[in-house]
């Protein structure tokens, strides 16, 4: 006979009441207000079901019912039925970006409404107790601005670069930022904030906000590829993010797809250190100082040294053959990673992000004919359209479902 | 207001009597012949309700309560408990192997017990009809040694190379057997063998079989490596075989990780053609041709054409620094495969299979020592322990999970 794992408990009448709570919670979490119809319709309960436990919920102070939008339905004539969504002032979330040049801090109410955030550049921080501190005050301009008490906070989420062990939410890798290396980031954080607190990989919640709001939503398998400086992946297996099993999934700054021209610095990954926003601007230099850079060195005020990926993407957009041979060799590079990921994943669509997505088009055309060229099963590729906000957007939707659970628990014990 | 799918259906009183039906039936299925007892332990049903469940099935026939084995348990005195299982002869299933060299039927019960199976080599055959037809025999033949007639077939299962469109069981991608491609692979099996057929990636079956009764029994995220002629990857994910958007995840022998002198014929992958089993005999062959070669040429008859894996491990394992050496090269290319593999996933283990596996920890060792030092996260390495019949094996755990599922919807049907 073979070992087996529980199956899991099953049941009782009363854990039906328990089911039909959580679907309803669910549904108004994932449609955000929504009316009563509705619900049935995404429950698949009845409405006198519905009736009963929108009703405790609005008893309990967790639901609010209110007026539709003004717009009325042409297609559907006479009054339109009232939303039902979550007590805005029931509690907040807040989602952090702690990034290697940037922290961006976003208040939201649990419907997910942005109400107010904060951002402030982070390149001259040295050292992790100054990175907290300024993170911390970022938050607590963003609080304020959203007129949000701490003690009011039901979740933080952060994302920041490296691998980050869960669910401690302790750092265990990150060359990027100073004193990160095993710090207990989410317990730090704690501190100030309030429980609880989740960190995650960066590029780990920016696929979140994708899914969530962006250029993926709904998707069941999909790639988020991040260039910038940093190269990373995230990876979304039947609608889940993927975090491996140590949280290190996605690590592919790490593949080992060498510059065979130039060897990493110490904790940079072989692909990253050839591929990565700052290969693409040595290439970029080293061919404005060569003889026929004319057009990049001008572009960069005369100092190849100057020279960064918005002057070469701008250059090759003007026509510029040497700064179109540096793009191709970049796309080269990063095709080979790109494709890598997809033969293994066979992802139905690829999402491009972090700063060099900027360049767009320019970037994603080529790429993407470059990719199709190495692999045998080809996905689809689009731009992010989050921007630079998707990691903290990520962080929102983390801290939502944190806190959702939460009220989960709450109904649950109530029953 | 963001767009939203259906939560699912949730529910009526009624529903938990199918809800408790499932479990149980999911817990024998899982555990092979099992006490009462044993199924309120892993269902967490009160032993009343597993006592009215498992009446009904085996008043409805699909199950058959047995004595216990004769052994005793010296821990726990007195008369043993009955033990439950399915009703063997209520049906049958066929796992089929059918592969680039190799023909292999395994029949099975519903509680997993092999019956019989049939092993042919395929090397001779030319042609999609001509693979089918040598199929089908050996599925008959196995089928008459178990004295299982087609009819009692509940499911059929079939792992082959190449890329399974799903659910329809047609070859999207297969340069490895000639005419295969296009196939319609399951319908055609079903013409002879009666429905359902289910086809998969042959290494998607070994990475099933691996953790049914291999190597990473239980295991949630895996990654196993076929190294063989062909190079594949099967992923787990939460204990899941992760198939990818298309049925093409894991098809590792695409990387762009290619032999720098040599390049891959049409239709093979570069980290195949620069890793795989003909590479390793091209490097071993070229070694004994050279003069250092000497042991190499011995072990082979003399001639350098007639070295093959077994010659190479037999004179690297006597001490033999040319043989040694090729291994070495052998190791580091695959190193590369596997370590970008592991970057992206980050499994906690990783299962070794395929023809070359049969070397053992001489290419174990060095592996996991080479991979370890091009990772971040390093996972931990195994030998496969079900040698060729891998593929065969998870061809009948997934036509048992397919004859469950039917089983279960018979008995949904007459509640």
């Amino acid at each position: 006979m073979r070992p087996v794992k529980s199956v899991g408990s099953v049941g009782s009448p009363s854990l039906l009441r328990q089911i039909n709570s959580a679907a309803v919670l669910r549904a108004v979490r994932q449609a955000g207000p929504v009316s009563r119809p509705e619900i049935a319709r995404l429950t698949g309960l009845s409405r006198p079901t519905v009736n009963d436990v929108v009703d405790e919920l609005l008893r309990a102070g967790y639901f609010l019912e209110r007026p539709p939008d003004g717009s009325t339905d042409a297609r559907r004539p006479g009054p339109r039925p009232r939303l039902v969504g979550f007590r805005a002032d029931l509690g907040y979330v807040l989602g952090l970006d702690i990034g290697a040049n940037k922290l961006l801090a976003v208040v939201a109410d649990l419907d997910g409404r942005v109400l107010a955030s904060e951002r402030r550049r982070a390149f001259d921080l040295s050292g992790a107790d100054e990175v907290l501190r300024a993170a911390f005050e970022t938050a607590r301009a963003a609080l304020g601005r959203a007129g949000v008490a701490t003690s009011e906070l039901m979740a933080t989420a952060v994302g920041t670069p490296g691998v980050v062990e869960l669910p401690s939410g302790r750092i265990t890798l990150a060359p990027q930022i100073p004193g990160w290396e095993g710090l207990p980031l989410a317990e730090r954080l704690a501190e100030s904030l309030g429980r609880p607190v989740l960190a995650d990989n960066e590029v780990h919640l920016a696929l979140i906000a994708e899914r969530w709001l962006g250029a993926i939503q709904g998707a069941e398998d999909a790639l988020y590829i991040q260039l910038g400086i940093g190269i990373g992946a995230g990876i979304l297996i039947g609608g889940q993010l993927y975090r491996g099993a140590t949280g290190a999934a996605g690590e592919i700054g790490y593949l080992p797809l060498a510059d065979p021209g130039s060897s990493p610095p110490d904790g940079v990954g072989q692909f990253e250190h050839a591929a990565g926003g700052r290969a693409f601007i040595r290439l970029g230099r080293r061919a404005a100082a060569s003889a026929k850079g004319a057009l990049l060195r001008e572009m960069a005020g005369g100092d190849p040294a100057s020279v960064d990926a918005e002057v070469i993407f701008g250059a090759a957009l003007q026509g510029d053959p040497v700064a179109r041979g540096v793009v191709e060799e970049l796309v080269c590079r990063l095709a080979r990673g790109v494709a890598t990921a997809t033969a293994l994943l066979n992802p139905a669509v690829v999402v491009v992000g972090g700063g060099l997505s900027r360049a767009g088009q320019a970037l994603l055309e080529p790429l993407e004919r470059a990719v199709r060229d190495l692999v045998p099963v080809a996905p689809r590729f689009v731009l992010s359209n989050l921007g630079d906000e998707a990691v903290a957007l990520g962080a929102v939707r983390t801290a939502l479902d944190a806190a959702h659970d939460s009220l989960l628990t709450y109904v649950r014990q109530a029953m």
